[in-house]
């Protein structure tokens, strides 16, 4: 029973989709944050939910770790091999199986990515509106319980996988949900599934609710005096009910970052709001005259309009490459990305704080935040050689946790638990953090669904 | 080790909160539906969480049954002693503990039902609004993945329970989530408790989503000659995206229950939707002329108004009556009731064989639906004394059942499992049923909380 025994078998059964180059492994071992590369001990490229099944039995039998991975966006350093095992390659699975225009759902293998999934889309008249930024697997975005820009109008992961096929630790296959809108029958395994970061089985078909594609999409940016009137503006629009697509704020080092990043940007240097509106143009011309008169009531700017769809994708371009932008403003640096999410009476407060906790310290951290949730992020920026940065960016995020939690909110609105927020589980939790072990250790007995990530069980 | 230990060691503990009395525990086993009256050993009212979790120390301690039990509105026999033990009668929790209008969420004991609930927010300008029309405790509404009549725009109590407070099998005191509205903090225990009916805990706080009280509402019916173009009338409504706040389908026999139930209804004998609509004046009538135009494609009725808050309120009343107007159609009767939810595609296929069965059938059963969900209701009447007719409903029922799965929907949208749906479980779930079996043994070893429901360990 040993890792090398289980590629032995897997290299039987499976032949060429087995892979132990080093190329191929450091690939593998590879993330898009901060993390130190961790090579796996194989790369297994499934191409079937027979195939996941196969290699589940194999690796549970010789307790090695298994570990699936989408397209690498993850920021928590999620598919890291951190005790050795299997990568299983997901993005060779990347079938849109079949798509229901009368029930706007869709069934998808976990490999598609959601711009490929919004191509071939786009002459139903439907789309998938979770939008991280990133183009990521939709089985990763699952798994993570990603959203992104949209969710303070679509939701999440969680309010748009309606049932997932899962490959169990012991190589069963098994389905939870169906294609209802709703249903009560039992416990709610797609929703543990959703963020189980790969600990708890491996998702090997999603179905997922669609929505129609906007009848106008309209966007504007508008810039403020502070952040406070940001976020005043913001909780005044949601409280109104206005249904806003996007409401996304970039904090003053943010806008510079972006200026600097992309040559067709130049804002002022202030603090902005990014707004989208999504309806019938009647009813997008009631949204924008609602938030324009909430703008201008907290000192905003006048609207800035980008009314052509060329304009629109620049405008929301720059936002998605604000992580990009942020890296650009430190050639060479890693970035320690902090996610967290706060009731949002309490977002100016914990906005400002974290600023000014940036502001006092060595390093710089741009601020994006998906603030009609909420949820912000701050780009700590760090030389990869300096155990020191590290250290101060650790601190920075650490602080940012604690507060989060002290105004009711989380450590993760987002970007899931993965290797690095492990620490705060138990402050965050408390004993419901025992209680996820006892589910881990009640489906994953051997722990050899992603070990090491989410909780700890040996 | 015995019930009888249990409820000695509780009253002495709880003194006067603890009854034995013949009367107390047969109202506490008496059910909504057609389910024999099954009294518990004892009745206990807590008055806090530390008394539930007194009662459940007790409990575990002496392998004593202990069912969470709310107002009683659960139509499958939810809150039923099957195996003995202690009601757990949680109506006497009933304090609004904490609005907060800037966050729009609310925190309450899980003895608050919803129109108390909306009765105190009614100054802030937000309201709660699910509403499966019976008024239930929030607690057995989270307990049943409860919905009702505006899932369609407002989504179920899934959507809508942001963390809970939870009393663990072995006494302990948990919190699931916190106020932020959204998380990747780990697996998502909130969704887990929210339809696990009482057995993986007793829920002693909730914190939920509350919504902008609209600015405007209107109401609407209309006939149609058929279930077939209600259906298609209702898929294009929501196709189109039309953020519909209601919208309920009548067949001519429940027509024929209402305008006899209620004096103040005269509906012509044919199949009918109740629609209504939320948000500004401008919205609404964007949303009634696009409703309106598809109503005439597919042959409706000209929209017959309710526009005064009484009219709209006599027109709800009627809808949520349906149950007892069905029920008054054959005085002394009890209901089978039913609840299958099917992809809406598949609606109007699964509702036309099911009144075909019902027509052939020597018993009535009257039809509702929450069509813009593809859920539906047959209440099935049933003379109490006549085992050949409850076999008949039963036998119906299963069709229905059968019916909704192979159709690739589910055996309850939103009335849970209780003890009516067990025997359909397997047939849903498949392997999915044994890990809920390997959740249920893992969070409650002993089986003590609400056993031999959604899941059989032992």
């Amino acid at each position: 029973m040993s890792i090398d025994s289980a590629i032995g078998r897997l290299s039987e059964k499976l032949g060429r989709q087995v892979s132990t180059s080093m190329a191929i492994r450091m690939e593998h071992g590879q993330n898009e944050s901060y993390f130190r590369v961790t090579p796996p001990d194989a790369v297994v490229r499934p191409k079937s939910t027979e195939d996941v099944a196969r290699v589940v039995r194999i690796c549970a039998d010789e307790g090695c770790p298994v570990i699936a991975r989408g397209v690498g966006t993850s920021l928590e350093g999620h598919a890291l091999a951190i005790r050795g095992g299997i990568s299983l390659d997901m993005a060779g699975m990347d079938t849109v199986l079949g798509i229901n225009p009368d029930d706007m759902d869709v069934i998808v293998q976990p490999g598609v990515t959601r711009e490929q999934l919004n191509t071939e889309l786009r002459a139903t008249g439907l789309f998938f509106p979770i939008d991280p930024g990133a183009n990521a697997t939709l089985g990763g975005m699952a798994s993570t319980r990603a959203s992104g820009t949209t969710a303070v109008r679509y939701g999440t992961m969680k309010d748009n996988v309606l049932a997932l096929e899962v490959v169990m630790g012991d190589g069963r296959i098994i389905r939870t949900g169906n294609r209802a809108r709703k249903s009560s029958a039992g416990y709610d395994l797609t929703a543990l599934f959703v963020g189980s970061e790969g600990t708890l089985g491996i998702i090997t078909e999603l179905t997922l609710k669609l929505h129609g594609q906007p009848e106008s999409i309209s966007s504007a940016v508008c810039a403020f005096d502070d952040v406070d009137s940001c976020v005043r503006t913001v909780i005044a629009t949601i409280q109104l009910g206005v249904p806003i697509a996007r409401i996304e704020l970039a904090d003053t080092a943010m806008v510079r970052a972006l200026n600097a990043w992309d040559r067709d940007m130049d804002l002022p240097e202030k603090p902005h709001l990014f707004m989208e509106f999504h309806g019938t143009p009647g009813a997008i011309a009631e949204q924008e005259a609602t938030v324009a008169d909430l703008v201008s009531s907290f000192g905003g700017s006048a609207f800035e309009w980008a009314t052509t769809a060329e304009d629109r994708s620049a405008l929301w371009r720059a936002r998605h490459n604000a992580y990009f932008a942020a890296k650009a403003m430190r050639p060479g640096c890693r970035v320690v990305t902090t996610d967290v999410c706060v009731p949002i009476s309490r977002l100016a407060e914990a906005i400002s704080e974290t600023a000014a906790e940036i502001e006092a310290s060595p390093i710089d951290g741009p601020i994006v935040g998906h603030v009609g949730d909420g949820n912000f992020h701050a780009a700590l920026l760090i030389d990869p050689e300096s155990q020191d940065e590290l250290a101060v960016a650790k601190e920075l995020a650490g602080k940012m946790n604690h507060r989060a939690l002290r105004l009711g909110g989380t450590i993760t609105g987002e970007h899931g638990i993965g290797v690095g927020k492990i620490p705060f589980m138990a402050e965050e939790h408390g004993d419901a953090w025992a209680i996820m072990a006892d589910l881990k250790r009640a489906i994953d007995p051997g722990d050899v669904m992603n070990p090491g990530k989410i909780v700890k069980i040996n």
